[in-house]
């Protein structure tokens, strides 16, 4: 009998469904997990894929089943555990082995974990998969960082599961020990701050326009058919169609709205200020989820300040007013995505990963839960302008932001008036405003900054001349 | 001779002007810099404080000179200079002395330096000193953190040379550890907050209105007057006023627009953004200083997506829109106080600090950068609630938000509509909206996580279902 290409521990929901991918794929596989039940059962379950599947009871078994050097896919809870199983595996291998961890590792630990095997012979690949659970099983975006040898060994077996657009696999090399994690990372703050601006676009349509969810999962089924085309927008529709099995109402209806957070955002939100780079759109919906968490707070301040009573939202063309939902959904999104685009090519160079922007939208356009056409078009852009300062000044999203921003004033405008928050919207708007403009308001604080700390300032007309003559007594 | 009271090392700016003002108050104190001269020159220009000054000129002479147990001001650059100076003063302490690093530290600095000397009989408190050179020489607001042992060795000649707010002084021991660079740090957050909304206001004055620096300067004096009283509005006034020497020209007509920032509201940010609190107000902030500093990026986008070609601003009554301005502005700023109040409240539990939010107020009253009127309405708000979840929803702010918000609502949205950039206006406005309802729109988000990540959700009715309908196969 053949070795295993590859081996994977830990067979809970999303190892399980990577394996079976892997095996499906027509990839040997050798498997294992602490409960041997767990694995037991997974086998029996496998049904035609048995074939490719090697079972393994103890950890001598499942290393011995993978041929060397062996890649070895770590898939289990995030944190301490993945320590604790890199070590309880490290006595098992030899020579060139590469541990994989698969979880939604904080790339600054898998930074730590690639250096800690430094000198060790054996190496360390920390990958972002993402497409959650259905991803997993038959085609994730994958993102990986690690030595480019430890890569080619891993390189086909990734190749044949990832997602594929038209025929292009979904998986890349991005750089070495924490690029693959750190760019999964910001995937999740642009997926937050992209559901973020869909939820705010819905609570329009819900508490401006007083439509139902059903109408509104047809307006998005609608744009789901243009420039929107995305999977966000596709199960947008499709959850706003959902009925409740208990009650019949729209499922939606029916859902609390506390939304949680597993971190990724907030470590991009950290990152991001790390570097001193914007990401206000990312900020703004990783505290949306935030104030939603604070049920009991926001009820209580709703009695105090009440709603704001302005009635009807002013839309004078309800048709009208909503393409405009549409094409300010597009522009805010640009906003968004240029605000994660930036940020990483900001870590590129404070990390080293030379991280290749075409590269990283072209694996986002399948397999991803950010999966769009709107990625092709990035992929694109980016291509003909791979040093582009940032996204908005490529030529085809410059024509898209010019096209579109129009629309965007007027609804966050219409919102701002009748008391619908839009922080994201909102966000994305400011930083098209602030960016485009060559001569901004921060003279003004450069001014005061030097008025009460002597900081200084450099002048517009470049003269030797570096404080204002305020006099040491007008700041007694 | 009698001993001195406290001494100080680092003779630079800040620490010479503190120096001098400990003495003025009638402080015997020993001062010492690592290059003799400084200290020379110091003492020759200290005339008739001389009295209570012992220049020292080496450690063993500026140690010997300090009354026992020994508080020790160091007031040099923020980093490991500070970690070098403890280690250089160490040895020649005794038990009880304690260290005091007055500088801009990072409040986790300050709680690593108070661990490492747990043990070692020696002590460290780790000082805000907000003011600037101006408020180190007459009055600073200082926020202290460390023992409480520790801070009644020090409060006699803190409390001397501490700003007063009518009799009041605006000195507090705020916890151990870091608390007071903690407190320090989202005080900065919130100038930087502060400072960039008054900078948007500006940006309508100029761009919108047209109006010349002269004229703004005026407005801003007028406001002066009323609810808006603060330093950061006065010294407005004064730049705005102001006459660049060398052309003739109003001074900030002739100030490069590249803001600078030096780490606080960069570590305001990332806290909060630790803690789950938000602080959107701050980040806009934050990110329009980095925005800022893109001045080559800038230009060159204006030339590609141009300054949005919106014309005059709608304004149809300019008075009455400077009056909402001018609310605008109070609004905005009381949710971005609410936001750092709520990042310190967060931050007091995390760190077990017990932070006295209506001492906080009160300290900044005077002597800091922020000192305004309105933090003697945040003190009496919080005085009269200290247990408020958030200062909105106290009485007095609950008030001025609902008689303020509909001015900052026209002023966002007319300057939105005009292509001005308000980020950080628009962000209090968003955080107002978002947090004053009681349902919100995170339950779509919910049911999009559940969907693509069997995240689950809770129900309205507390029913047990805790999945939608959405079923395997639409994620396919």
């Amino acid at each position: 009998m053949s070795q295993a290409e590859i081996g994977l521990i830990g067979l809970g929901v999303m190892g399980a469904n990577l394996a079976l991918n892997i095996a499906e794929k027509g990839n040997r596989i050798a498997v294992f997990n602490r409960t041997v039940e767990t694995t037991r059962k997974f086998y029996a379950e496998a049904g035609e894929l048995q074939g490719q599947i090697v079972p393994c009871e103890t950890i001598e078994e499942f290393v011995a089943a993978i041929r060397p050097p062996r890649p070895i896919i770590i898939m289990i809870k995030a944190g301490e555990a993945v320590d604790q199983q890199m070590e309880a595996l490290k006595p098992h291998l030899a020579r060139g082995d590469i541990m994989i961890d698969a979880g939604n590792a904080n790339f600054r630990d898998t930074m730590r974990r690639f250096d800690a095997l430094k000198d060790t012979g054996l190496t360390f690949i920390g990958m972002g998969v993402s497409g959650g659970e259905e991803g997993a099983r038959h085609g994730p975006s994958i993102m990986v960082g690690g030595t480019a040898e430890s890569y080619a060994r891993v390189e086909k077996v990734l190749t044949s599961i990832a997602a594929k657009y038209e025929s292009d696999p979904c998986v890349a090399w991005l750089g070495e020990n924490g690029a693959g994690h750190f760019v999964k990372t910001i995937h999740n703050g642009i997926e937050y701050a992209d559901m973020q601006m869909i939820a705010e676009i819905y609570g329009i349509l819900r508490d401006g326009l007083k439509m139902t969810a059903n109408e509104i999962g047809q307006v998005f089924g609608a744009w789901n058919r243009g420039r929107l085309n995305s999977y966000l927008i596709e199960i947008t529709e499709k959850v706003l169609k959902a009925s409740d099995p208990l009650t019949g109402n729209p499922m939606v209806d029916m859902i609390l709205d506390k939304a949680g957070q597993k971190g990724t955002g907030k470590w991009s939100a950290i990152e991001a200020q790390n570097m001193g780079v914007p990401a206000t759109a990312i900020e703004a919906a990783v505290a949306a989820r935030s104030i939603s968490s604070m049920k009991d707070e926001r009820e209580a301040a709703e009695k105090i300040l009440g709603v704001p009573s302005v009635g009807e939202l002013a839309v004078a063309d309800r048709d009208a007013f909503i393409k405009d939902l549409e094409n300010a959904l597009l522009a805010a999104k640009i906003g968004a995505y240029a605000q994660g685009f930036s940020v990483m090519a900001a870590a590129s160079g404070e990390f080293n990963w030379s991280l290749p922007m075409p590269t990283i939208a072209k694996i986002w356009r399948a397999g991803c839960i950010i999966r769009s056409q709107f990625l092709d078009e990035i992929t694109s852009a980016f291509t003909k302008a791979p040093d582009a300062a940032n996204l908005i000044v490529t030529p085809a999203f410059a024509a898209m932001v010019k096209e579109t921003d129009g629309a965007l004033r007027r609804v966050v405008s219409t919102a701002v008036l009748g008391g619908l928050p839009v922080p994201a919207l909102a966000s994305a708007l400011g930083y098209f405003d602030s960016y485009r403009r060559g001569r901004g308001t921060a003279n003004l604080i450069q001014a005061q900054r030097d008025f009460f700390g002597a900081h200084g300032f450099d002048r517009l007309d470049g003269a030797d001349s570096h404080h204002g003559p305020w006099g040491s007594g007008l700041n007694a």
